[in-house]
């Protein structure tokens, strides 16, 4: 059996003010390509299709032109499942007769865990796609009040996979979930705050492959055959050095699995590059796309007419520019540590501090973490 | 073949606040059980499939699963076009694999006019169907500068459809459009400001049947073979009267139709009461559903204390009072013209009096044309 693992296609995005469209459209194209060309059994997409509830039409129009392709022109079937960043409803249109054209579209949670089972010469493989859902939705699903956390949600319903499942039977599962461990990146939307949103890798025992997605770098979850793919793109300028890919594996009739990072060329790189300006003003080296979305880190310490300016003109995609010397001197900036460091908890318990004097009482960060946590839930669209 | 014609169901709904979600799957419910027991060939729904754009995600939901149930369950085919509401691409997902499960959405407007070909015993019966398009993106795609109306993109349309249809089969138009003498009213979004937005009904000579959508009165444009079905549910109270229905056509080997319109049962009727408040509290006749919304007028003239609260006690869904007497002898009204009887453009108009002391010129009326065309195309979401 071999598969495409996929995942954090979030369409749609914006990154620093630009639409991402055509970046996507473009990586989209080779990812077809590489797909064409690799043959697989299936292709796994381990959520956050898209960037947001309500995606802008032309990534709705993206995601029908590559999903059509995959599986009418390459005849590939698909697995694809809701992250936290889609709308269970929304995308989840139609997933009862696309799944007649072998396009399988988990959007809401449903407690019916029946697998999409896929045949190689070895026999069948039975693939588990559990859409993201809030501890909240599956309690209620589950009908079991023991499921407070994602840990204890994801455990019951891996329970109940486990159950049905028919045993000796190779399986692979995929998810949308934050793995204990897991390096983060600023890109991804923490699934919740206050710490109830972490799985322990322990919960995947009996999978022969695990394919996740939420963490934007590719890497392994505990073992090999726990996988986060990463995103289809560099999401932040904390993602310049990741190495992004989609993960081509190979399953042997025993359910062992041979996995490889393939990596695909990005119309334009994420870059960061620091030092002073008549330095970087001498433009790219060879090699460098100057097309490239850019950060730069200036390291002088004087005034600065029409930065922006001189940088574009050598690099017409200067999207943000640090000056860390002016940022160090001023009294203005009170503690001195930088608020794009903080995550939304951090910042807010230091807005609560500045203003009040005392520091958030452990009643008082629940409290914020219910309300940031409901918010959420509400802006994914999903029912109360 | 026997076919069902249905339109304007506008999912996703408000009116006067209430958010029509129930009224909207009880329709269905009927609806899927009528189309159950008379068998059709397939069925057409002839635009304004939602209320807008980006339809709430339990509209969605909601069809989603009224379309599986006629697809799958029912085995009916289901040919469904875009309508002046529907954001294009957003309904259009996934058409390409869809059309597989027999279940054929046009949202965007293409020139590609390849019908929709279903067999009875007499032969194949071919169905054109043509979303709804403002005419600069017919003119864009049709590359004919001369489309500057409706009616010159509806008659661009039909001539390539006559151009390659097969003389002497069976044809069948759904369209969403506006018939010149059609009967308007309140709930209906008008396609065009300043007087464009009309179509000649003698465009469509030579089809055995066209399904129109729009209007949201069932009526006959021109001729019997020419209709518009009518809105799923009574969609403002100016439609208090209408008789809301579905059309069952029966089309012989020659084309000849029969049309027959099937009313459905709504769950709350929408009516129209007038008289003495004292008179209306006695309540319902017999027969008459207490949940029905309602409109009141009151004849009373004097002072009356929480006149809502009063009314809702007996009719738990009055959504709107009108008290004649109090506003006929206001000076504040000034011209006594009830503007809520005016369209946009009379309103702008009278506006623009109000405070410049001159009437619109010509030049005027259509800059504001103009723009209000622009900016439903935006809402829309129809690219540029």
């Amino acid at each position: 059996m071999r598969f495409i693992h996929t995942a954090d296609w979030h369409l749609g995005r914006l990154f620093h003010g630009v639409h991402l469209t055509e970046d996507q459209a473009h990586i989209l194209d080779q990812f077809v390509a590489f797909v064409r060309d690799s043959r697989p059994d299936v292709l796994l997409i381990a959520g956050d299709i898209y960037d947001r509830a309500v995606p802008p039409p032309e990534a709705v129009a993206l995601l029908d032109d590559a999903l059509s392709r995959l599986v009418l022109d390459l005849r590939v079937p698909v697995v694809l499942i809701a992250g936290n960043h889609d709308s269970p409803q929304r995308l989840g249109f139609g997933s009862r007769l696309l799944s007649g054209q072998r396009l399988h579209i988990f959007g809401s949670f449903s407690d019916d865990l029946t697998p999409v089972v896929i045949e190689d010469r070895a026999g069948p493989v039975y693939i588990y796609a559990v859409p993201y859902a809030e501890p909240p939705v599956v309690r209620e699903s589950l009908r079991s009040d023991l499921i407070q956390t994602h840990q204890a949600a994801m455990l019951a319903l891996i329970e109940r996979i486990h159950q049905v499942h028919p045993p000796g039977k190779r399986s692979v599962l995929v998810a949308h979930t934050f793995v204990v461990g897991g390096l983060e990146c600023e890109s991804e939307r923490p699934l919740s705050v206050g710490g109830a949103g972490a799985v322990d890798c322990a919960c995947f025992a009996g999978f022969d492959y695990v394919a996740l997605g939420h963490l934007h770098r590719p890497q392994s979850a505990g073992k090999d055959s726990i996988q986060y793919a990463g995103s289809l793109l560099k999401y932040s300028f904390s993602e310049a050095d990741h190495n992004k890919s989609v993960s081509l594996v190979e399953m042997d009739a025993q359910g062992r699995c041979n996995v490889e990072k393939i990596s695909l060329t990005p119309r334009r790189d994420v870059r960061c590059l620091a030092g002073y300006l008549a330095d970087i003003l001498k433009g790219p080296k060879s090699g460098e796309n100057p097309q490239d979305y850019l950060m730069v880190t200036l390291l002088d310490t004087g005034a600065i007419l029409d930065t922006i300016g001189k940088l574009r003109e050598v690099y017409p995609n200067v999207l943000h520019i640090e000056r860390p010397s002016l940022m160090a001197g001023g009294e203005l900036h009170g503690s001195r540590t930088d608020h794009r460091q903080m995550n939304d908890t951090e910042l807010f318990a230091a807005f609560f501090l500045q203003t009040t004097g005392e520091p958030l009482t452990e009643e008082q960060r629940s409290a914020y973490a219910a309300v940031v946590n409901a918010m959420q839930q509400r802006e994914r669209e999903v029912m109360p």
